[in-house]
């Protein structure tokens, strides 16, 4: 069956699975019927919360992450008439050429399936690393405008990919674990950095309390002087800074999920009274708008210019007659 | 002292370590005189063999590097006057916050300081993530001019970024280990496909030995007819295929490194005869020259158009008139 994307927009927004399904590939492959879709759908979006989870190999995060969705899909939430509707986005940049076979992955559906407020999806890198974001966030953008309350991005890996897909979301989670070689914590350094909640799983092993410590003064010695009033509101209803909390859990035997439901809600909160998610929701447009920007400009001077052209210039390069640089000096030049 | 672009250009082919070291530091912070340092070098390019070592943490790649440079540094090699001059880069991609320290690095330097014929350089990501790719590239193409006769590229994390940064070297080693958590084999997936080499380390510990053939057995499937003559040169002096050959090692102990050279060098030979060598030198200037092009085609187009614009249009992203896509449509119109 042949749809126009009106009418694959429409469907979307009515809680069609197979059709969103059907989209969310087109957008995988940059398919410019999956662009003009999301385009239609981009008003309806804004609705979801997007959290990004990462965190160094080992530390559990897929138990984390089908966790926390379980939880609030059966224990009802102050204020909320019914649970929320959950999207879960698997990313595996680490498998730019298998297509990315996630190991968590049968044990989520396991876990998860059956439930129609739940909806997966995996995604693997199949071209440039930006590009992989980029489509994270398209992806993100139309489950958003189809209704899901909740995404959560959810990286393999913990490279700079990595990080940059987990800051196309609003808060981002990154797990640790006791008792992790030495190299994984030079990665750890760099998500830190990240991290709006901290958390600490597989928190009955050896070490948990030295871990959650020297997390804990870590974070501490990036903000060194605590204001009075840390992660709740002052009397202008504004809490004056966040401090990443570190909670601890057990993940496999579900303690500790209800404080980091919590703690992602009190960090919903913060940024909307902060202001902070204006803040950073610009950044991210121009990030975006930018990248889409430097493909686009790309595809255009290639439309321009013969092929045979840049053919000369890269015998150029090989011959060492021209640097790359000169080489992009020269191509401009022709311009 | 304000060098010239010409004097320093000079000074690091013949050798000043202190001028090499200050061109890189431009280089890496895209100031215009570094390259065209490296356009002025350019010419000298080309002699130095490229090796890329990565893998998932906690297998032990830095003292795998270590050795190697030990070992072809005090070891005599057949038909060699003198020991190669090595240089190694320590990438670090996973730190594009924290400006990256490496926690091998003090061991290295004990291992390998005094040695006027190795080089040491870590980076870590200061921006975009093609960008880091590229910068390696560009820092190994002034120490291939400036006559290191092996440039190890080491990566500490094991995400896409070290792929493709990986990718920049001719030859690529991954390091495996036994016993490593179940989300490290995801990520060994997308690895083992970039190997040329593969190499368990930490080959005395328990599992070693099921590690090795579980990789001899993944290699084995996707090269499914082995043919007769295998890693070594046919009557013609080309070798037919190169399988991946799987090596076990203990680094610490200095066991396997031996054979990791031998490895080495017989890939390097497989390259050239096999004229592979040229293929791959031709896609990886492809990319580069690509890349760069799309990071001037963005300069320009912002310094043709008011930054007001620009803004504008994300303001209209924001307020959900535009999608991103179309942001970017209406940028290009008004070009």
């Amino acid at each position: 069956m042949k749809l126009e994307p009106e009418s694959m927009a429409e469907a979307i927004t009515s809680g069609d699975r197979l059709i969103l399904s059907r989209v969310l590939t087109l957008i995988e492959n940059y398919d410019p019927i999956g662009i003009e879709v999301l385009s239609l759908l981009f008003q309806r979006t804004g609705r979801a919360h997007l959290v990004g989870i990462t965190g160094a190999p080992g530390t559990g995060k897929s138990t984390i992450v089908n966790r926390i969705a379980s939880y609030l899909r059966h224990v009802p939430q102050e204020g909320q008439l019914k649970p929320p509707e959950i999207a879960i986005i698997a990313v595996d940049p680490s498998s730019p050429f298998s297509g990315g076979a996630l190991l968590g992955d049968r044990i989520r559906m396991r876990d998860l399936s059956g439930d129609p407020g739940i909806f997966i999806r995996s995604m693997a890198s199949r071209g440039a690393l930006g590009g992989l974001a980029h489509t994270t966030a398209d992806v993100a953008a139309v489950l958003d405008a189809a209704g899901y309350d909740l995404i959560m991005i959810e990286t393999v890996g913990a490279g700079q990919a990595e990080v940059e897909i987990a800051s196309t979301a609003q808060t981002t989670i990154v797990i640790d674990a006791p008792g992790l070689g030495d190299d994984i914590q030079a990665i750890k350094a760099g998500l830190m950095e990240i991290a709006d909640i901290m958390v600490v799983n597989k928190a009955d092993r050896p070490g948990a309390k030295k871990t959650l410590k020297a997390l804990r003064n870590a974070l501490m010695l990036g903000h060194p002087s605590k204001p009075a009033k840390l992660n709740q509101a002052s009397e202008d209803g504004q809490p004056e800074m966040w401090l990443p909390p570190v909670l601890s859990a057990v993940a496999t035997r579900n303690e500790g999920i209800e404080e980091i439901v919590a703690a992602i809600q009190e960090h919903r909160r913060y940024l909307n009274h902060s202001g902070l998610n204006t803040v950073r929701e610009r950044e991210r447009r121009i990030a975006q708008v930018e990248y889409l920007l430097r493909e686009r400009l790309a595809y255009e001077f290639h439309a321009r210019h013969p092929a045979k052209h840049f053919d000369g210039v890269i015998e150029k390069v090989l011959a060492r007659e021209f640097s790359p640089h000169q080489a992009v000096q020269s191509l401009m030049q022709d311009a």
